[in-house]
């Protein structure tokens, strides 16, 4: 399961029930934060997401409504008991803001906070099953985007052939990387015997708050889910450039010179009621595109 | 006009769509924001909250659950294009934490924000039409209720008399104010031929978070109406105890003490789903009570 769940869907104001930005990746037994816009852990609770589950938090950069829901959701974390390590991976002055946020209420925190500062590109974690890269984009505040990059063995297991050739569970996980079994009898089974080649591994890419900027295509080459920001439709784009915000059409651009597999769209502005055109001029000039819609998830 | 809306009646963690701590105090075309926890401002969008007549927002404590909410609400007043000055009422270390959330999101307001910093208990607010106190409460950090009283003039117009003596519009305020009218002839009007004694001004008075304390009592003698809390129910005692709150029993107990007219109740653990419990076990010992639901306008 390689999955991102939408909480929040709207730009800087909130609007129309719509949320400001929020996501939760699902990568097997893992679940990642991307952004805690205001009201975030109330989306949790209403659409059942695990908060518990979630060990690594990304923050794209620090205006409010892509953040401000942090501190409430860190310090509920705290309340309902949790002692599992959390890691915070964002620009490096909130560690100061949630710092005096916790000392104005006397509280410490039950986990320990391990704060990352993303300060310049470059991968930010790499662990056996996946790695998360950030990239920046061009806003009016230094931002980020994220990649996250599962890793998968390069062999997957052939459930019928390990039966009959009577090999122990135990083995399965060197099976996966590519090694021969070898009998009791000294026979050598070799690998391609009981295993299959493993599908490629899938990638996500958030690209945050940006302006239309062909470079990010560039960074996020080849991603089978590219999220990408559109703040306004297409007739919009002076305004679009102006605030470092994106349109339609060019999210659409983007996601086709990037040659992503399927295109999300977000971050809508508070002057639309309805999101209807977003999809239809997208879809126009990228057809695997879908709206991020609040509570659905959509498979990488 | 006299009347406090409930935005949101839950204790630390949101649960059952119940809300941390906020409500608005209508006086006449005045409203008062007191307290504002996350998802304030989508709950003030929910019940129709018009944002632009706050112009006095008072803060009991840091807890989160009791002005998280807050950095997000003067953000969109920002966007919204607001430029009528604000004055913020709160613990002093509020400033430095709002400060350092708007210089990491290079934002500058377009309207003024005049912090007041309350640190001592006292008279913090004194106009024409209302008044201002604060009082402290005993919790785990400096906390502080608020008693709002609405100020009248001694006496109010009598509609008949005032067109049966021909008396000029331009003059009501003086009448109001005790004043005699003298004709053009040099007649004398006496003031209580055309005007009768007001009403009693009305006071509010919201207890914030604190242990069961009788000094409250002493603070809100003869208010109208008396929010206090009621974060356990009465079998709680201890552990409202050891965490500085009350229980249902102890916010009848200080309501009946301070000679309250009513007692609203409010600030339930999410421990408990429904609030029932809570209604009766405050009624059976103060008759005049109403629990704080959301959406809920109370007349004062």
């Amino acid at each position: 399961m390689f999955a991102v769940t939408i909480l929040g869907n709207n730009s800087a104001l909130p609007a129309y029930d719509r949320h400001p930005t929020a996501q939760v990746v699902t990568l097997n037994d893992q679940l990642f934060l991307i952004d805690c816009g205001e009201g975030t852990q109330m989306q949790m609770a209403r659409y059942k997401i695990r908060r518990s589950k979630i060990n690594h938090i990304f923050i794209s950069h620090l205006h409010g409504d892509h953040y401000f829901g942090l501190i409430g959701l860190l310090t509920s974390m705290g309340l309902l008991g949790r002692d599992n390590p959390l890691h915070l991976y964002a620009p490096a002055p909130l560690e100061k803001i949630i710092t005096l946020q916790l000392e104005a209420a006397s509280t410490n925190l039950p986990f320990t906070l391990h704060f990352h500062p993303v300060t310049e590109p470059g991968q930010i974690l790499d662990n056996p099953k996946f790695s998360v890269e950030a990239f920046s984009t061009q806003h009016r505040i230094p931002c980020f985007g994220y990649i996250i990059r599962e890793k998968r063995n390069p062999r997957r297991i052939n459930k019928e052939k390990v039966v009959e050739y009577n090999i122990p569970a135990a083995f399965y996980d060197q099976l996966k990387q590519g090694a021969d079994y070898v009998t009791k009898d000294g026979e050598v089974i070799a690998n391609e015997s009981v295993t299959l080649p493993n599908l490629a591994p899938r990638s996500y890419a958030f690209c945050a708050d940006t302006i239309y900027d062909e470079q990010i295509a560039e960074k996020v080459r080849g991603v089978n889910l590219l999220y990408h920001e559109t703040t306004y439709l297409a007739d919009q784009a002076e305004r679009a450039a102006s605030r470092f915000h994106t349109t339609t059409a060019q999210a659409a651009a983007i996601a086709q010179k990037a040659g992503a597999q399927k295109l999300l769209i977000g971050h809508f502005s508070s002057k639309y009621e309805t999101l209807d055109a977003f999809l239809a001029e997208t879809k126009a000039a990228f057809a695997q595109t879908q709206l991020a819609t609040e509570g659905t998830t959509f498979l990488i």
